[in-house]
């Protein structure tokens, strides 16, 4: 029997999955990241995870068809992270240095687009060849997927849906130095700031006026209760990105467009707001493209990182 | 020697070339596109050209590596045109019906696309292999490339750069049918219109108040004589559509972006206006884009259809 890992490395945890080549997890875990002295060990850490979990399992090199990475930064084609800022690392050649420690087979690519490489897998896009993934966590994360394979770009830097402008007019700056970016509505945090924006604009009586800790959970929670001021919060969120995601649609073509992260817990009434607002805008041959929830949670990054070697 | 045919299909005249399998174009000549009757006698005129040109040149069906296909409508992965404006037909599968007639291999794409292939192989893209190229002409057309391959999409309709929107104040309809289309805007037809309404604001002096005829080339012309209105305009033309790419950029992660089309006559000029609103609205890793001109100006679909061929 032939195996893989598929590693998904977080700014705080790294995700180990051990994958069957037929796609089955065989065995999840996770170790700390270790970002101390610009992140030296973390290679060497995941390296020493991997070999234990080989001898424990009674497995060598020979059964291991290779080791895929997620990173939390950009990627190239080549396996190189030219810059990053979670890990510790500056430029890196993450390919070339882990297929060095281990002796085998590394691919590696951009966490956000390996979740959506995950998704088309075995979760919600399952059975599509063109997707794009849109994360609304903490951030807004994308991946683009063109005939079943990411788009990673010049810089290793596709699939930055969050970072697309879509206002012109906002004063305050996103968190990449730009203004006006998709990130600043469409995450949990920016869902958050529209509410507050909303309920300082007058006094209407809201449950959310009611809240502690406001949040995207809250909004829609509220929004299932029908209240009419979370309702027209949960419109603007919708508008803002059933529009950005209309135009990314006109280039992309994809046969579905997956939500995950944090946000896309409220469920199915997010695709009310989202979906409604895409088609209002969507260009003619693009109006049928299908929505879906991401099924695969904190594994998809796993998963996906596997996929890139049993592609 | 082994040859292939690249074949741009237009509402008014076929375009065909013969290129050898290094890429060097031997022959090239011109058809009428014949649209009556659902457009039925469009492949077989073809058909009948190329085995016309073939015994012209002494070549048999064993030297020919195959035919590649460039149509003005989406054209899905399998060779499928699902609908088409221009040409008469309906639903038809180009590829194989092109196949059964000639007995050759045959590649399809969409012109815009096929467009954009060709101006990476020969033209203002070489050397990349992730490309944006967007035609200013009568529309706005668009191609995508990530490595090395045309975004083709679900429905055939990867790349419809024209038809994203740029503002959801218009109220002005595109022919698409939406309003507020980068079209309505970056076209020769945009621009002359964005030059009617400057010139219709107020009444401050302008080279183009003279024109009998406003168009696209009369704006830039009055630009290179320091027109102070129409450098307003052809400013207002380069925000729009240097943030449009800029959000493209975002999700594409091009190399290079292509300017083509007629009003790309205009010269290096276009990208004091275009490029300089690109990078103020860019993502971090997008800003060295490179911008560079179309080069083969007609040539651009004949070259790409042999592309599809010898990719």
């Amino acid at each position: 029997m032939n195996y893989c890992f598929g590693i998904d490395i977080g700014g705080t945890t790294v995700k180990m999955g051990l994958f069957q080549f037929d796609g089955k997890l065989v065995d999840k875990w996770e170790i700390k990241t270790r970002t101390e002295n610009k992140g030296e060990a973390i290679l060497p850490d995941v390296t020493k995870a991997i070999n234990k979990k080989m001898s424990e399992k009674g497995l060598t090199k020979d059964n291991i068809l290779g080791i895929g990475l997620g990173i939390p930064a950009p990627v190239t084609e080549a396996g190189i992270v030219p810059d990053t800022a979670n890990l510790g690392w500056g430029y890196k050649e993450v390919k070339r240095e882990m297929e060095e420690l281990t002796g085998m087979h590394v691919e590696a690519g951009n966490d956000a687009n390996v979740a959506a490489l995950g998704e088309m897998w075995l979760g919600g896009g399952q059975g599509h060849r063109n997707m794009i993934m849109v994360t609304l966590g903490t951030g807004v994360g994308g991946g683009v997927i063109i005939n079943g394979e990411c788009v990673v770009g010049k810089h290793g830097a596709g699939g930055e849906i969050g970072h697309t402008c879509v206002n012109y007019e906002e004063e305050e700056h996103c968190g990449c130095g730009g203004k006006g970016c998709l990130e600043q509505y469409a995450s949990a945090t920016g869902i958050t700031r529209l509410a507050k924006r909303r309920l300082a604009e007058d006094s209407e009586p809201s449950i959310l006026r009611e809240e502690n800790a406001l949040s995207a959970k809250a909004v829609f929670d509220a929004v299932k209760k029908g209240d009419r001021v979370a309702i027209e919060i949960a419109t603007k969120f919708g508008k803002i990105l059933g529009y950005a995601l209309a135009n990314i649609a006109a280039v992309c073509d994809p046969a579905v467009i997956v939500i995950g992260g944090g946000v896309s817990k409220a469920g199915p009434i997010l695709f009310e707001y989202i979906e409604k607002s895409f088609k209002e805008k969507a260009f003619f041959a693009n109006r049928d493209t299908k929505f879906a929830l991401a099924e695969l949670g904190n594994d998809a990054g796993i998963c996906g990182a596997a996929k890139l070697i049993l592609k």
